[in-house]
């Protein structure tokens, strides 16, 4: 895979300059543009052999555009508010808006090849890593992004050389400490397992660029080139990437669907409620403040129909808890800056460290509910969000936190009473708005569309919980119940 | 100051059981005509001594009201992100957007009152201390923000027989540990500080309220009611309060100001230019790399007429630094979360950590540059900023940041002539839009603001830097030498 990289390509002087000149003012040329179209972000990812010239290629992409409009980020340890969060988090909070070009020199990367090469991260975990990364860049280009991975490659004997080079230079002897001569006695481990990451990685949507670090001139044309006619392309031809083929979910043939076995008719008497409340908000007050907790977080989504009684289900836990521990986050359109990433970014930015709880009402699944019948995305993003979804609780639960998803229901006959209900008590009407009726017609649609979520990411790890709610104190026992058993359990 | 608070207050229960329910939905009305108007946030600060009921009150706040629009923060020890900026860097984020309750639990008092108490820190730096939060909630309050702080107090007596109380109940013995009994050995000097911060901070706009925290019911009702008395009182009169009386800066009798000194005369050859580019960069480069400058910070901001040539002027910096350690925020207008949030919000989010740099390619000033002259502000929040902006720079470099800020300027008879050459230039014709000519217009107005701008935000330790940049060449390394000579003055 590196054998390209260890040919001796080199540019000479007067080509280079002369290339240079035409390179650059295309490249700003093309910066400006996509900065005045805002519709994707270019991300820069940079890795590779130390002393193959990355931080000097970097430091000219900004010479040569307008640095103002690039984010570099560098990657170091990560801090502790970021160890409190799955790994991925800081990655997320590093992406760069739709408009603007994003350097992230080390990357999600760095950390799967270094373990690999300690020995500290065996070969399913790694192959693991992997697996991860390409759902991850998939998604990223899905959502509209350009990404570009550029690998800085040297040969042993050329990495050897360089380093005495930089070493024997007053000016950048500080660039070669202990560190980078213990990493070089590691070179040719480095090395296999540099390979297998990028063998692994370099897909169709997100291929690695395998760069040849030795000669400075080689380096910065083809990392310059490779970017100005990835934004041209782009900016060429703006239509988002052709969705993949996908296969509608379809209703079961007899018309049965998980609805259809939910018990509405259960009752609680209100002295029942009453002690049983206390009884749940007891235990879970109890469990949240269990020592073994502080090292577990805990997520709870809920989603349900209108006027289901989510907002009620919700105080009554916020009740149990310590308002220093939980917070609550409604989930409503998303604002310009929201709009300017990912779809799931939205939600990165609100996960809760370790020892708290983060409510959220409505939640992620917004695309495969409400987006998903009003049309508000297109099918192929919706369809594609289910795995989205999957793999994002997936590093949720992996990073420790415990995940507890309602969706809370009530049958039609009852939604409409409710409504009327409002409609009638002046301190509620607030309550109702005209989109609650418009939703009220799709009921089908919003059933079926429900139907699939939960088939589709309900997982061991992350299962939905069923809440029919037409009665609100069963309702509320239930999930308080769930919350305490699936909390006991984890810990 | 405290006595009131030691009078043995307390209301029966079947008195607070009727007030509650009234208060309760009271509230939660109000809480919803906020979220409604999204005018203004409201700022709860929690202080007081162990065991006088602030996390049951906050509890209940969340239970009587909407938790979903209520953001609540404990502030425990700060993390490696919070240390490496200025103290008030996590309360600035903390703040609530308008429309919504933020409470505090801790807040900005309790590092000063702890510190006080332990001796760690003098009178006077404790008396600075004080003086800085009047100022800091003096802005928020000017800024449209309802701040209440809430003192729960207890006599010592009082506050002995509760924690054990709470020692000897199964349920609650966690909440006091050794850490709170060691805190009570210092009640006294514990209450002689208070009684000082609260003294010197309860001003006319942000007053302490002490509540007698010994009787629940006496405790909840006068929270309750003091927050449901500022929520009314504001919902009912939204229009921000009354500007104060401000002195409007005065141009000079004899018509001169600092422009009548500024000599636009000198040129310099190109290869001048290049030897000292060279030399200048080279400094600075190695002046960032330097291991002092690791426990700084350094901050560049860069106002300027149209066409002056900032743009450029940033380019010659960033490419003498490490792309790894700096970030050019251009300041356009503010988005949606920005606009939730006082002024100076959008740029203490982007403040550097230690080791980095930072430059601004225009920033706060535009308040009492563009914002005045066009009038998108009021007279009284343009007049009120020179006061907010030196006590924001005084915070940046107290917390060791290295500030420097350039006014890049030309003549009208230059910029007249760059425009002109932008028009003619394909490529530059985007860098000129109708409001750099409007602006033109209103040239002798930007003057005037630029003059009272410098006289009052030049302060000692972060003094304006006038660059006449008819000569970019002269513009660009006057700029380079003056940041090299801060930086290495500083180190």
């Amino acid at each position: 895979m590196f054998e390209s990289a260890e040919l001796g390509h080199s540019i000479p002087k007067a080509a280079y300059l002369e290339r240079e000149a035409v390179l650059r003012e295309a490249l700003l040329a093309a910066q400006y543009e996509m900065l005045e179209q805002k519709k994707f972000p270019v991300i820069v990812l940079i890795g590779g052999v130390d002393g193959a010239g990355k931080g000097e290629t970097v430091n000219l992409l900004n010479a040569w555009m307008d640095p103002r409009h690039i984010i570099t980020h560098a990657f170091a340890d990560p801090s502790d508010d970021e160890l409190e969060r799955p790994r991925m988090w800081r990655f997320w909070r590093s992406l760069p808006p739709k408009g603007r070009i994003g350097i992230l020199f080390g990357s999600w990367y760095t950390e799967p090849v270094v373990a690999r090469v300690n020995g500290k991260c065996k070969t399913a975990e790694f192959e693991h890593y992997m697996q991860d990364i390409n759902h991850f860049e998939r998604m990223l280009v899905d959502e509209g992004a350009v990404v570009l991975k550029f690998w800085f490659h040297l040969s042993k004997k050329a990495q050897h050389k360089r380093l005495k080079a930089l070493e024997a230079d007053p000016k950048t002897r500080w660039r070669v400490s202990e560190h980078e001569w213990r990493r070089f006695k590691h070179y040719d481990e480095f090395r296999v397992i540099s390979e297998i990451a990028l063998r692994e990685t370099s897909t169709g949507e997100a291929p690695w660029t395998i760069v040849e670090g030795a000669d400075a001139h080689y380096r910065y044309l083809t990392v310059g080139q490779v970017l100005l006619d990835a934004m041209r392309e782009r900016l060429a031809n703006p239509s988002p990437p052709k969705p993949r083929l996908a296969v509608l979910p379809k209703p079961a043939l007899d018309g049965r669907n998980l609805f259809s076995r939910l018990d509405f008719s259960e009752k609680m008497a209100r002295k029942t409620y009453e002690a049983k409340l206390e009884k749940y908000q007891g235990k879970l007050n109890l469990l949240t403040r269990d020592p073994r907790f502080a090292d577990r977080s805990l997520i709870v989504v809920f989603e349900g129909v209108d006027a289901a009684g989510k907002g009620g289900a919700i105080r009554r836990i916020t009740s149990a808890l310590d308002a220093r521990h939980y917070t609550v986050i409604p989930i409503a359109a998303p604002d310009e800056e929201e709009r300017a990433q990912p779809y799931l970014w939205r939600f990165w930015r609100h996960l809760p460290r370790k020892g708290r709880v983060t409510i959220f009402d409505r939640s992620w699944y917004g695309r495969v509910l409400v987006e998903r019948v009003e049309g508000y995305c297109s099918e192929s993003e919706w369809l594609r969000a289910y795995a989205e979804i999957n793999d994002f609780e997936e590093q949720l639960t992996n990073s420790n936190a415990i995940v507890v998803k309602f969706w809370v229901t009530i049958t039609q006959e009852e939604q409409l009473l409710r409504f009327q209900n409002r409609e009638k008590t002046p301190f509620k009407a607030f309550k109702l708005t005209p989109d609650d009726w418009r939703n009220r017609e799709k009921w089908p649609d919003y059933e079926r569309a429900v139907c699939d979520m939960v088939e589709r990411t309900s997982t061991d790890s992350a299962p939905w919980v069923l809440v029919p709610a037409n009665d609100k104190y069963t309702a509320r026992i239930a999930i308080l119940r769930t919350l305490c058993e699936r909390l006991a359990a984890a810990l």
